[in-house]
């Protein structure tokens, strides 16, 4: 038996903590991170066709939503398990939690399962950034960032690195998340200015930012507050009755989003009619389609977290580990010595030991 | 740091690994195993109205399928990863392998992570000695078992131990599947018999479970080998492309199903008209509809696997697991000293500990 629970190699899958994660920043260093999970993302945005795409499936209840997001290549398979529960911070969790599995699409077989919360701020500010690279003005230096919890640091720091921000404005209806990101960031080399309203945080600002996590229809950003030449990246809006931007905002912008069928759905975009236009990010990343087409337009990334940018962090994350040597394996599914014999796993066993390691 | 990553409690996810689940077999004993679930599954199943119900989502290609299959009523949510790849066993990996979690729908925290390949078999296994116990001739005391890999000798056990069969004909196109199954039943007090065919290993039984591997429309059983009054428990017959049964087996009895919509897709009722008219099994549980109606009557179970009974499997192994003190904590989500600073993460950290136990 010990052969069957403690084989190290075979059918074992490779378990990555949340320290883990922790102790891949920390190696590679943040700006790295970042910049290899956007190079992870753009390669497999350009590759579009090559995916088996489907809408996330999302079981709602009154607190909050869990969602399962599957997607896989012809070699590939990933799934997320995410929630997004607004009011977890009341009871000491965090408002969304994330781990993920990837496996080989020809046998089936799970080869890696993460911790994907850490994880899902680092791809979902990443993916900002490869949209924002493809659609901001260039030179752009000055971004709002409305909305200062969980993602945000990740958020300021994906657009310092991966687009040249250096300045940031702050707003958040609970000071004590302002003050939060300014003490993480306080030697990022960042310019940071807490603000005491969203018109004030956004006003001169070449991005906009919006991250906020209430569940509710709010309009963060209304007509009145947009600049000629903006690009506003509305991470927040990702989910049915949870958005961020007033509708005006995006008649007025040119919209782009990650996967139509999805966004529709969970987007912005819900509060505007079915036939309302919009350019699926990859066109333009592929030349397919115009991106920003003068410095005066207003784009919008209507982003709400696509499948696709956790197959990207998962096959980032695998080989990152293998490099580096992290992780532990798993007894999740068995090793059997006759695969048709899975009754073998019941005879008499010694005392249990989860780790196979 | 420590605190984060080690404390034991707070928001951290129980791990069974396939050791922890084959202990509990030999802690509780299979017979008692199968009852419980089985008390479990029919429990649920009688508060069918309770449940968030999907179709499972499944990503096909060449070799196989690999599908998730959510469910959640008001407290709970699960879900299951299961793979399904008939050639696995040449790569000397199993079928069908799978895992699964159980979280909180207030906040979206999974709280257990577990194997479920062996639990598979054995909920499969419970799942079908219920529908029999509701479809099946009272009294019924012998079996064809047409399938004799991995899913076998837990049909056999089940129907022993919930319905009373004492005798069972076995039927593989591999005839060493029937001598591994005879060796590990050697001792349980059935009568087995190892049959040269199909229509010998039918003949005279009461009841006829076919759980065969083969991902094509086979047909295991004709109606020619069809006699009055049997029972027939369609197990393998359970993705688009892969089913067991003529459609006239099916036209000359009464069908029973989980859950239609999946069914309708997944099920030997694929080969059907979408009009064909089905039971839906809780509706006989709940004495809603009549099972069987009469002691000639041709019953079938078209058993596809239901993402309820992992729901299920998964609270009895919470509660067991629970009461034999097993399982270890996994850092797969993280503990956060404030909810809105996931960047606290990422402040220096020592080697990396997968686990926090």
């Amino acid at each position: 038996m010990s052969q069957i629970f403690n084989n190290p190699t075979a059918n074992q899958t490779l378990f990555l903590s949340v320290r883990d994660v922790a102790h891949i920043v920390a190696q590679v260093g943040m700006p790295q991170v970042l910049a290899r999970m956007a190079g992870c993302i753009q390669a497999d945005y350009l590759r579009w066709g090559d995916f088996d795409k489907v809408a996330r499936v999302a079981a709602h209840s009154p607190e909050g939503v869990i969602e399962l997001m599957p997607i896989a290549d012809a070699h590939t398979y990933t799934f997320k398990y995410v929630n997004g529960h607004p009011k977890n911070t009341r009871v000491g969790l965090p408002t969304v939690m994330a781990f993920g599995v990837l496996a080989d699409v020809d046998t089936g077989a799970p080869l890696l399962l993460s911790e994907l919360t850490l994880t899902t701020a680092l791809r979902t500010a990443a993916m900002s950034a490869v949209a924002a690279r493809a659609l901001a003005r260039p030179g752009s230096t000055t971004m709002a960032l409305i909305g200062n919890g969980a993602q945000a640091e990740f958020q300021a720091l994906a657009f310092q690195h991966l687009l040249g921000i250096q300045e940031i404005s702050l707003f958040d209806t609970d000071p004590a998340a302002t003050r939060k990101l300014l003490h993480n960031l306080r030697a990022s080399g960042l310019r940071l200015v807490a603000c005491d309203s969203i018109a004030q945080a956004v006003r001169g600002a070449d991005i906009v930012t919006t991250v906020t996590a209430d569940k509710t229809n709010a309009t963060i950003l209304t007509p009145d507050l947009l600049e000629p030449g903006m690009h506003i990246n509305g991470v927040g809006g990702d989910c049915p009755g949870k958005t961020e931007l007033h509708p005006d905002v995006l008649r007025q912008s040119a919209v782009f989003v990650q996967y139509e069928p999805q966004t529709r759905v969970e987007g912005d975009l819900q509060n505007l009619p079915a036939d309302f236009a919009v350019t699926e990010l990859w066109q333009v990343l592929a030349g397919h389609a115009p991106g920003r087409t003068s410095a005066g337009q207003i784009t919008v990334f209507d982003s709400v977290g696509f499948a696709l940018e956790d197959f990207s962090a998962l096959r980032y994350l695998r080989d990152t580990a293998a490099e580096l040597g992290l992780g532990q394996r798993l007894s999740l599914v068995p090793t059997l010595n006759d695969p048709k014999d899975l009754f073998e796993l019941l005879r008499p066993v010694a005392a249990p030991l989860a780790l196979a390691a």
